[in-house]
Formats: C-alpha cells, structure tokens, sequence
C-alpha cells in the first residue's frame, strides 16, 4: 500500500506492508519541488518520483487523498491537482488501482476524530504502527494514515 | 505550434505551422473523456492523447491556456488541473517549451477585446486564417486562437 499525500511543493509519501510482527514501514518522505522551477519541470519531478515509489515497491493499491469539497487557498489546490494528475497517471500507467480517501475519514481512522489536528493524527499514526518517534513532517503523517486507512478499507484492521 | 484548451471532459487542440501561403492549420479536434471512467482512465486518455500530437507534429512550442485567478466553478477547475498537469508533464518529456498565454490576453490577440465572447473568439480566429468554416466547438477555436496568439508572442505576426 501506497499512500499519498499530493502537493506541488511537498508530496508526502509512506509504503506500509504487511510484515510478520504486524504492518511494516518501508518507506517513508517527500517529495519536493521548488517555486523557481517552471511547472512543467515541477510535475515532472513528481511524477519521477511516484513513478520511482511504484517501480521499486510494486503496491497493490495507492491510497490518495481525496479532493475537498472547498478549499482555503484555490490557487494551491490548483497546483496540487496538477500533481495529483500526474501522480493518477503514474498510477494508471503501471495498472494500480487507486483509492481516494477523504481527508475527514482518514482522520477518523487513526483518530477517531474526523476533525482531528496534524498533531493528533501525528499521534494517532505513531500509535497504531508502533513507532519510536513521531513521524514527521505532517506530509508523512498523512500518508501513513491513507496508507493505514487503505489496509482498513481494503479489508485488513489498524491495530 | 501546439495550442491546447485544457479540460478533462475536452481537451481542444490545434496545430499550426507557418507554410507557403502563410499559418496552415494541420491538426485539430478535442480529447474527450467521460465521466463513467475513474479519474485515473482520463488523466491517462488525455496525456495519450497530447502525447500522440507531440509525436506526430514535433511542434517547438505548446501554448497553453493559463491557470485563471477566479473560477465560478472550483470544483470544475480543480478537474481541469488534473488534466494540465499532465499536459505539462507529456510536454516536459519531450523537451517541448510551453508558453502559457492569459485568456484575456489570447482574446484581446485575436478579438482586440479582452473579454471577448466565444463567437467572438471563433470570428477573429476564422478571419486571421481565412478559414471557409467557422472553428467548432469552442475548445477548438480556444486552441486557435492560442496557437495563434502563441506565434504573435514567439515574434511572428497574426495576420
């Protein structure tokens, strides 16, 4: 499972498998890109790096933020979706089936608080994987927690 | 010169390239998708889609309409995004340069009015062509008029 948190300057990314003392962590960061780079070049390096993520850990499933129904900042959710649509492409292009989540129900499941903050979900996520340090940034949070949700919604259990 | 009108639901494009007797068109028509595919099927559908133009036209450039300050319809635009992000990605694969032109300012290149209307848009386009018929749907006259103003921009001449 590969989950995903999609934005044009950071692309939050964690792979959770199934392991023998419960689910294992392999991987986990961001990707970034910088504001000085044309877009082009930005969605390019998203795209690389999920296409990376996807070539080197073959999940069944990528686990992907859903859209909003509004957002705060319509020019960042604008920038964002450019991402999201490469990163649906990258997805598609290899056959993996992807499952868009709501933010409220990720948050729900690792918090059982649909309005939950970075920082509870931060925990909620830290908690349910058994992990030493908090995972951060927020980015990696999240995608642990689609990735986490995926597993619940694909049939497996958190805890 | 690629012209493309971004959209998932349709994607307008338009190939102009400079011959004897002054533009030609030699390409145009509209990507569509449906709404029955998942979001993955038509990101996809449309990168194929400019993938194919770039390869059989090697245009230098692409234009391509920019990202609006406001949209009535976010949801609407937020979809459209997915589609030009990967746009840009088929583009930046190739080593194509995009040129991303303001809608008013491709309205005001072909109409001398910023806030033209579309049958404005598709008149102006079929004067500064001297084409027979008038350019539909809009998707494609939108394409014109951006491979036009994308020539005017890059130091050519319109009419």
């Amino acid at each position: 499972m590969l989950g995903i948190d999609p934005g044009l300057v950071a692309t939050g990314f964690a792979v959770v498998e199934p392991g023998p003392g419960g689910l294992a962590v392999l991987a986990t960061g961001v990707i970034g890109t910088t504001r000085d780079l044309p877009l082009e070049a930005r969605v390019h390096r998203v795209y690389d790096g999920v296409c990376r993520l996807l070539d080197a850990h073959a999940p069944a499933l990528v686990a992907l933020e859903d859209l909003y129904a509004e957002y705060r900042f319509p020019r960042t959710a604008l920038l964002m979706a450019h991402a999201r649509g490469v990163i649906c492409l990258a997805a598609r292009q290899r056959d993996v089936a992807v499952l868009t989540l709501a933010p409220a129900e990720v948050k729900r499941s690792v918090t059982a608080n649909g309005s939950a903050s970075k920082e509870q979900v931060q925990r909620g996520v830290q908690r349910l994987l058994g992990l030493v340090d908090l995972p951060r940034p927020s980015h990696v949070a999240d995608a642990l927690a689609l990735a986490l949700t995926g597993f619940s919604r694909a049939g497996g259990r958190l805890a």
